[in-house]
């Protein structure tokens, strides 16, 4: 049996494990599982471990390995939360949660939902009402409920239905909306309630109507009316002598660089354990949540509220990834396993990948006087995982180079969520954008939380900002009025802070005690945060209630076990978040202690119609870089940009008119 | 003799030409000439012209071809500027311009006043005082002086002082400043002054002392001590079919791109006539100035604030790229030309090269049902330009992608400016970054001015901005509170507005007189702004009045020709700028007018040490996105992302250890 670190993700075989350990400890029992996944180590067990493997030392006991369960019981529906410990194979405790917590939605309830609502009687009423044409079908994706009724303890499941006017595997439904949407009990199966959509620019519903056929707005390119582009020539990234890269499980050394790439169902792709050149730099970088918020005003819209990572989770929402379509060049996979409602693992395949890429220049200097340069170029290594929720997709990529920076970059592709609307006679709202006939895609924000758990040359840190300021006119110090400095806010106290373009506000991390030995400053990362538009809806909204982690772009706090989500455990029909709002309010000491950095960014996503029926990417951007970590620029030794290595070509150029068109040109 | 196109780039026989006839305009006077460029020509005569191109129609008569000239008289040292026609080989005008105005630097002065100082009798008795040891030198970088009196007209050069202690072509001087620093009259060569440097924190100097030797931080490949690294693998961009784009002259076609390469030796890579599919997008785009003011209260740094565009130029600075250095795959250069002091042409050989790259996925979605997945890369096409401006390097590139959208990126790197600092004994100072020993470089900005001269569907269009803000919370319309609209305000009068990223503030570009018949809103661009901190220098500051345009974002002016440069046409020791500050003050009507968008953005550059001794790129990115402008994604005919196309390769799995280590893996 493979040897566990205690980073790595869970294994079929531990799916396996826990599945027969809570058969035993619920005998007799149906079991409807819904996550099994490691339970996070407990950080103060396994920095010993790390630290050993780190400085070469033997290695000290392995942190207990935990898993962690969440599954519903069949005969009651009562909803479990489980701690397994995996080598003693026993239960530490299995509690039913309150009445009011809903878990995520997993895969297998997912569809259930679906086809349940596809056969539903009073569904097929409505249908029918559409008198659709032959061969015209209808389909749905299920949404999580969202929350307007703090008394609503309901598993809920919101249905929106759209028309199939077309029989393909990659028709867009999402074109043609229908104008009702039943509400399901998850549970039970009940149907609660058939919600109307509204036709118009109001509130207003009215009931059923046929349907007036327009045309689907199509992406698939078998399905395009127009021809394809026949002038894009092939771009072919050659690795001839293999990545610079290796691999070991899921270990990764790349250049200076070593981590650990985890993966759990909830946040997908996590990287533990980052050493730069043998410093230790973080302990842990994940997307911790992202809430959608819809700005349609009208019922039953209100509700729609996604938080995709507490509510159905980047892991189990990650796409098969494919060799040539998603990276160039020389690439490796990861897997993933998730559970399925009956017990089984289920592999996601090649779910996480890594290649190399080229981006252009890092450096460059020429003498002048000499012409000499020092030319060096940007290699990069990225680890990419896309989720497709619903409608939508995520490109996450933490891109690592060679001048000890990571990125973040989150990339929004994918369908628009769109609702019905009676457009064809030049009607508009203000609150979304005509997208298509009869199909309207409302503003929304999409809200992310960075969870950066530092480890910037050891794991007690201080956080803080630096804002560039003029400094005072005085005769003596500052006569001319140009000169300018800057003012250092610590964060000793766990709270939230705001971005500020005006005063170019910098948030770093530091270790007081280490001093770089040239800056005579304690050695330091730098967050080049996204400074982005906040929650649009107001305090006291269940939206804003919910997400409070999207209400301020910077958060830190103590670092406690279990406290990974910005928004709190469980999201999914929330009243309020149970997250980064609540942690700080501890008012823990936060300077040269083990704190936890959170930025939220985000994306106020007011459509274009050229962001239908699919969308070109939206890239955001987020970069910690070293600010005085080093005594130096830490690519110097990166070998120069040469043709010899790097083997380009040069265009031909035309042969002079004056020889004639017909001979082909020379280089 | 070639046709000429009237954006296209001045050739050497214009130049050769041009001199003929100033000659004769002066006859018996010595002429040293400081520039010769193609004058911009008349948009109202050019536009035909192009839209009979654009339209396949038959061509009218081509503009005026006018070129510029600046140029001193030797015999009076009286600086002029010229037009000329090249057609008729007459003066326009040859005009003296007023004493206080001083003309860029140009390539021939520079070398001049550099080898003046260096053999200056006071600049070696300088160089006496500080002991050198054997082998080791000066060097010197002259500087625009920059302002401090209003009476000041001199054409005057500050030149700082360098020690040379390694006899290298790339030794790094900066490492190591002297604490004097000669300006000289550039004119008589006239020593004006001997200013020395502050040695401390404070403003205070000493007479030059005994250099004690510091190491130098270098960073020339060479001149490492450390080794570099060994295991980077090649990367390699094949291109078997060639480019996908065809290149006529300086007509350049990609995908549905048409445009025109221009170049000016003093913004360097222009673009014109930017179409897509057909339609007008932009008439020109152009980095039109940049100012990089210090915030060291100290004299002289005080006077330290570059204008790279007005005070030298993008062009005659460029780079000659070079074939696998500077970019990868398959490569296009254009060459410019400038004059020299003499006359004579100078070819400008390789400065602006076009590649494609690959730029990831540009959009993708999943039916999470059958598992069917769309993805289509994002290549791209770049026009890139490297320019050295002394110690600092800029990488400007326009990038266009296949969904319409043109990005400008501009990466900062090369070297910081430094001045000497005794900092030995653990000194800092609040306005800089110790780099190394005895080194210092001081916070600065970069203040850049994006102009935009935008033809959306047509040259009469209105610039608004887009804030997003929540919708009252009302009964009937906004029940819930979770409502949020768009606010729009023209900018209907020429002015100037600031971005808001709490409001997400959205400036665009639309065309009043074409409707969007899906959106049934005006055909638009968007400006994807960098928002930035403006000006640290305060108002009243010769920093400040000097460069106006960076104490707002966002200017709007009504098109004249001859108003292309943000500070103005002569910032050369300046006193104050004339440039869109001026130009807004006629308060044009600029709603459905022919007007020009310009985009202020900067960098507060607060050193790392880890820019030291070159600088990891920063990366600033500003984008154009058609919003409104067509009726879907524009990229959705580009054909799918496939292994057939791409050819990627699966890194190798390591044999199963059960099988024996010594097996190699097998795909």
């Amino acid at each position: 049996m493979t040897v566990l670190h205690p980073f790595d993700p869970i294994t079929p075989g531990e799916i396996t494990l826990a599945v027969q350990v809570l058969e035993a400890a619920f005998p007799g029992v149906p079991l409807r599982y819904k996550r099994i996944d490691v339970n996070e180590p407990i950080k103060k067990d396994v920095i010993p471990y790390i630290e050993a493997e780190r400085l070469g030392k033997p290695l000290p006991a392995k942190p207990a390995r935990l898993l962690q369960a969440l599954f519903h019981r069949r005969d009651t529906g009562a909803f479990y939360k489980a701690l397994l410990n995996a080598e003693t194979r026993k239960v530490i405790y299995a509690k039913e949660l309150p009445k009011a917590v809903q878990g995520p939605v997993d895969v297998d309830e997912m569809i259930e939902i679906e086809q349940l609502c596809l056969k539903h009687p009073a569904v097929l009423a409505e249908v029918a009402k559409m008198q659709l044409p032959e061969g015209v079908t209808v389909c749905n994706d299920p949404w999580i409920y969202g929350t307007d009724d703090p008394k609503e303890s309901r598993r809920l499941f919101q249905c929106y239905m759209y028309i199939v006017a077309v029989d393909h595997e990659q028709n867009n439904h999402y074109s043609l909306p229908c104008r009702f949407s039943p509400v399901f009990d998850g549970i039970t199966h009940e149907l609660v309630r058939m919600d109307y959509l509204p036709g118009g620019a109001d509130a207003q519903t009215t009931e059923t109507q046929p349907w007036k056929p327009v045309e689907t707005v199509q992406y698939a390119h078998d399905l395009l009316t127009e021809p394809l582009r026949t002038d894009l020539k092939p771009y072919i990234v050659q690795q001839p002598e293999g990545a610079s890269f290796s691999v070991n499980g899921n270990a990764v050394s790349w250049q200076k660089w070593r981590f650990r790439v985890g993966f759990t169902n909830r946040e997908g792709l996590v990287l533990y354990n980052i050493t730069y050149d043998g410093r230790n730099v973080f302990y842990r970088l994940s997307m911790s949540e992202m809430t959608v918020p819809y700005g349609d005003p009208r019922a039953p819209y209100h509700r729609k509220q996604a938080f995709d990572v507490g509510d159905v989770g980047f892991g189990i929402t990650a796409n098969q990834l494919s060799l040539g379509c998603d990276c160039l060049g020389h690439i490796k996979y990861f897997d993933g396993y998730r559970i399925d409602a009956q017990g089984k693992p289920v592999q996601l395949k090649n779910v996480i990948c890594m290649h190399e890429q080229d981006n252009g220049l890092q450096h460059k200097h020429t003498n002048y006087r000499s012409g000499a340069a020092t030319v060096v170029r940007n290699r990069q290594l990225v680890m990419q995982m896309i989720c497709t929720v619903a409608n939508y997709e995520y490109i996450f990529a933490f891109i690592f180079d060679q001048a000890a920076n990571i990125e973040l970059e989150v990339r929004a592709t994918g369908i628009l969520s769109t609702v019905p609307f009676d457009n064809q006679n030049g009607q508009t709202v203000p609150f979304g954008t005509n997208v298509g006939p009869n199909v309207l895609a409302p503003f929304h924000q999409h809200m992310f939380s960075f969870r950066i758990d530092p480890a910037i040359d050891g794991f007690k840190n201080t956080v803080y900002f630096e804002d560039s300021v003029p400094m005072p006119v005085d005769e003596a110090s500052n006569p001319y009025g140009v000169g300018y400095t800057t003012e250092q806010t610590v964060l000793s106290t766990a709270g939230s802070a705001a971005t500020d373009v005006a005063r170019h506000r910098i948030f770093k991390i530091r270790n007081d005690d280490y001093i770089n030995p040239v800056t005579y400053k304690p050695v330091a990362y730098k967050l080049q945060a996204a400074p982005s538009q906040m929650l649009l809806a107001p305090a006291g909204s269940f939206t804003s209630k919910r997400a409070e982690f999207a209400t301020q772009p910077i958060w830190v706090t103590r670092y406690q076990d279990d406290e990974l989500f910005a928004a709190g455990e469980f999201t999914n029909q929330s009243k309020i978040s149970e997250g980064v709002e609540k942690w700080v309010q501890r008012k823990d000491a936060t300077e040269n202690e083990d704190i936890v950095l959170w930025h939220t960014f985000g994306l106020t996503h007011n459509p274009r119609i050229e962001d239908f029926p699919v969308m070109p990417m939206e890239r955001i951007s987020v970069m910690l870089r070293p600010d005085g970590f080093f005594t130096k620029n830490p690519a110097l030794d990166v070998p120069a940009s040469t043709q010899t290595f790097n083997k380009s070509t040069l265009h031909p150029e035309p042969a002079p008119a004056c020889c004639g068109g017909e001979k082909s040109a020379k280089l």
